[in-house]
């Protein structure tokens, strides 16, 4: 059925809005006005966090690869994911759609389905949006959270001599994206992490009282380690031998002929946590009971960065991910070509 | 200059940055890690607005029309509109932009130019975003702003007895749409009203501590009646006779053979407010000197949206645009085939 169908934009938001549908306390105005109005006095914390992204059909998402379910899943992980890397507590979703005329309702209703799944499993609430006809159909996400002063973690807070920290392994995302544009079937482990992965929400609660810095790993380690060393002026040290890797992600390297280091350094949308944690701190974070990797640390500024061989040499850490300035050909893989996808094939 | 020539996203970021760059006391982090921070505690005011407008290239604008200054401003406005139509304060805005491969730096730092100006012209501060590579130019603008209990204005707030008013002549943005559309030049008025709209966020200051209901016209009046009349279970009067009409409006409607009234009941984009207020309280806002125009007032429920002609007789107010129900086919009316957009061509 079209949007047409059933009457139109008021229609279809009208139908949206109930399968987001969730009261709360501070929700005075949710859709349907010109803005949403949410109380904010008392306030839950003294920082109000708020992240953007934006996911285009063909360049983030494929309707051929992935269900309706997954696609809406991922849209909210990934803006949950950038709050959850600050060391916040995600509360408000905005969500803005653009939909091509012959877009099936049923579709859209799957997408809204599996971004109100996230947001269930998150304690956030669908509180407004905005829908749109267009050629491309277009999930933005504006994401509200707030977070505690002592459990900031800014992408500038490292300090040389901290250990550096994943929570989880690397990889697994690039590594389906590239079996599926090689035209070969991902195991499900695979096909999962890229198509719907979870953010480590729970993961951020436990560090961010603990962690100096903090990001989400969205367009690589090696990408998310600059992206901390240059804010943090520090150099890096990362430890190839030490980034984990999931069996799945060497056997989709071995059968690609990459070196599968590749899909984590240069890869992305993993959504582990990257931190930055001293060293006094360690012992604490050990009995959360939490399973994090330490993948290396975090040196002065003048000593660079640098990545580690297994064999003892030392190379250049790769930057990871930038697009538009390394995208191969849009026509040619646009499953690869955006922000938060995950880049040109490795290899 | 492309994208890839400057060095691509990262590049471009911080290009976009400085084009935006202010300093605020509450903007503890801005644009740069995984989430912008604001300091809310202590709140400036009790409840937080949230809104979020997308627009899509060809649906809500044409390069060949509009300048990107003009876009960037329009994109700007109408969001601001939305916090200006609760009667809040805009704060904080958030740009995500979908960017094709081969589009030109200077027209995106233009695009960011125009979103600028209009922010400092409404002290509103842009703290964070997103890019991405697709194949349609897409801006996404998420806005916060802030809004004190007793001017906060909702469209459930209108009561039998009220009238409506307008703050400003209506059809300009619709008329101009419609000349581009035949391909006949817009006088310089009709132009600017349709390619760069300016909402009334100084009217609404002045509005907002009176007015019962408030709404913004995105959509034309008639739809705006609709919306305010459902959501406070009201019907609604409007006389024909008093909807202001710019001069020039009339020119294009004569024209085009087309009813006049028609760009001002279903078209739409022209970011004034409508709003409905106690007959007591209307020689309070004559005092201030804000120029409003009364077009009608809110009945009973019973009573139904009537319109009534100048002739006396009356019919069923229309509702204004609809989009995906009654939108034109795309290819052959791009301009007028989304929300936001003047709709189709009245008449």
């Amino acid at each position: 059925m079209k949007i047409k169908d059933i009457g139109g934009e008021f229609a279809l938001i009208e139908q949206l809005t109930q399968i987001t549908s969730m009261d709360h306390a501070d929700l005075i105005v949710g859709p349907g006005d010109d803005a949403a109005v949410i109380r904010t006095a008392p306030a839950p914390a003294p920082y109000l966090l708020v992240t953007t992204d934006i996911l285009v059909e063909e360049s983030h998402f494929k309707r051929k690869w992935a269900t309706p379910e997954q696609i809406g899943t991922k849209a909210a992980e990934c803006n949950i994911s950038d709050i959850a890397a600050m060391g916040g507590t995600p509360a408000w979703m905005f969500i803005s759609l653009v939909l091509t005329k012959d877009i099936d309702v049923q579709w859209v209703q799957s997408v809204y389905r599996g971004v109100n799944a996230s947001c269930k499993r998150h304690g956030v609430i669908v509180a407004g949006g905005d829908t749109s006809l267009g050629t491309v159909n277009t999930i933005n996400i504006a994401l509200l959270g707030f977070v505690q002063a002592h459990e900031l973690c800014l992408r500038s807070h490292a300090q040389a001599g901290d250990l550096l920290m994943v929570t989880g392994p690397l990889g697994a995302s690039a590594a389906g994206l590239a079996l599926l544009n090689a035209d070969k079937k991902p195991c499900p482990y695979l096909l999962q992490k890229h198509l719907a992965p979870t953010c480590r929400l729970e993961a951020s609660r436990v560090i961010a009282p603990l962690a100096n810095a903090m990001i989400d790993i969205s367009d690589g380690l090696g990408s998310e380690v600059h992206h901390i060393c240059r804010q943090s002026n520090t150099g890096a040290r990362i430890d190839a031998a030490l980034i984990p890797l999931h069996d799945d992600v060497k056997t989709a390297a071995d059968s690609l002929e990459i070196e599968s280091l590749d899909f984590a350094l240069r890869g992305g949308e993993d959504f582990e946590l990257l931190f930055s944690i001293a060293p006094g701190k360690v012992a604490q974070l050990k009995q959360t009971g939490l399973a994090c990797h330490p993948v290396g640390r975090i040196v002065e500024l003048g000593e660079g960065l640098k990545l580690v061989r297994a064999d003892g040499s030392t190379t250049p850490l790769p930057g990871g991910f930038n697009h538009f300035s390394n995208a191969p050909d849009f026509q040619s893989a646009a499953g690869s070509s955006a922000p938060g996808s995950a880049g040109p094939t490795p290899g």
